[in-house]
């Protein structure tokens, strides 16, 4: 059992742009901070630095709003053109209320505005989309990161999301790469011997959550690297990490 | 801005009965481990040895399940004097549907079972509840500890719930002591100098997922020391977490 686990922030250039090479960024943040990758690290980047470099950005000045869209924009009292941008990335509805729309995404997480985001997207009228595949983006960073290190690290791809219940965003994973995001308790004994029933843990989330302990909004920390924190390596997806339709009580 | 937190875990007696001192028992912990706690530290408790000493246990053999509770656990095919504790620290059902009932327990928090928890509970058929107010447990550890030590901690209460729309639990704040549990970002510069809309961090929750890197089901390490992250002191409840009924869309 780990005891102790660290979580260093890495610094990220002031800007990135479509088509830079982020595996060669992040290992000269962690040079610049005299840190060696090592085997079992877990470097958890944000949704945002990754879209940017893969381009996934729309300037709405060149968006034609839907009539459905300016309906939902005048209801909601959002930008049409944001309000279209949402729209496609939408596989269905999940609510939409109070200036709210939460969605079930193309990729089939479930969050508000499909993750569409204008924070700290350079250009006034831009906004970033998710990656196109978020677990593809992990595992091309992680092999990239190998390319050039030799070192095997696990991937997680972040972002902030809110949560029905609970006030504030948490940070959760949405792409994960080398290892497995669930951790399955059921069946072992707890410390009374007796079975756990029903307790598998979302670490790919926690270890996100971690990680946004450094990061910050407001500065240009967006990769974590947490190290002593002993995962079950794998072949693991973050698409696990969203629930069935069918066992999902609150479509 | 923070650019390591280190998360480090302390093992717990076998055992800990009703009535037990928690904070002498933690800061004997830290001796043990040759740690001593600095301002600024934040200390992360399981719901459940804090359950535990505070004597937050029922004893099924003793529990009469009304007609009510029998209907239910026959439909959910559950416990019926499992079934009855639930609804006993119920304050309003929010869903009852393949074998999960997930309801607003009498402090506020959203959850399944009511918190009500069978496992790593000394006794067959013994099952803890919530501690009564787990933000008062906060504070009362805190101020033992820095009757004991003279070191001021930030303290937070956590349990392991699940959420709608993921997989798996993850571990957050019930009760918090010494801490803004969220931390507003709203109004101030992005990195490309705009201002941030509506993002608020559930930080307590976040530290709450990282100490869980450390805990594990199945060891007995209750408790974790979160060092090196700069929080915003203050007199923050873990009730401030919950949303309030007319912003919540999954009521």
């Amino acid at each position: 059992m780990t005891s102790e686990v660290r979580i260093i922030g890495l610094k990220g250039p002031a800007d990135i742009m479509p088509g830079v090479d982020l595996a060669a960024m992040i290992v000269e943040a962690a040079e610049d901070r005299g840190l060696s990758f090592s085997s079992g690290d877990i470097l958890v980047v944000t949704q945002k630095v990754v879209s940017k470099a893969e381009g996934q950005l729309v300037d709405l000045h060149t968006v034609s709003p839907s009539p459905f869209a300016e309906q939902i924009a005048r209801a909601q009292k959002k930008d049409p053109r944001l309000v279209e941008v949402v729209l496609r990335e939408t596989k269905r509805v999940v609510k939409m209320d109070q200036r709210v729309i939460i969605v079930e995404t193309r990729h089939g997480f479930v969050c508000a505005n499909a993750g569409v985001d204008e924070s700290n997207v350079a250009g006034e009228g831009t906004v970033a989309l998710l990656p196109v595949d978020a677990d593809l983006s992990a595992r091309r960073l992680r092999q990239a990161i190998r390319d050039l290190t030799g070192i095997e690290l696990a991937v997680i791809i972040s972002d902030t999301l809110a949560r029905p219940w609970r006030e504030g965003f948490v940070n959760v994973a949405i792409g994960v790469a080398g290892l497995e995001p669930l951790k399955d308790y059921r069946g072992m004994p707890d410390t009374e011997g007796r079975m756990l029933q029903a307790t598998t843990l979302a670490v790919a989330d926690e270890l996100a959550s971690a990680a946004e302990l450094v990061m910050g909004k407001l500065d240009r920390i967006p990769v974590a690297v947490i190290r002593g924190y002993s995962y079950t390596p794998g072949e693991g997806t973050a698409t696990q990490l969203v629930r069935p339709p069918e066992k999902d009580l609150f479509r």
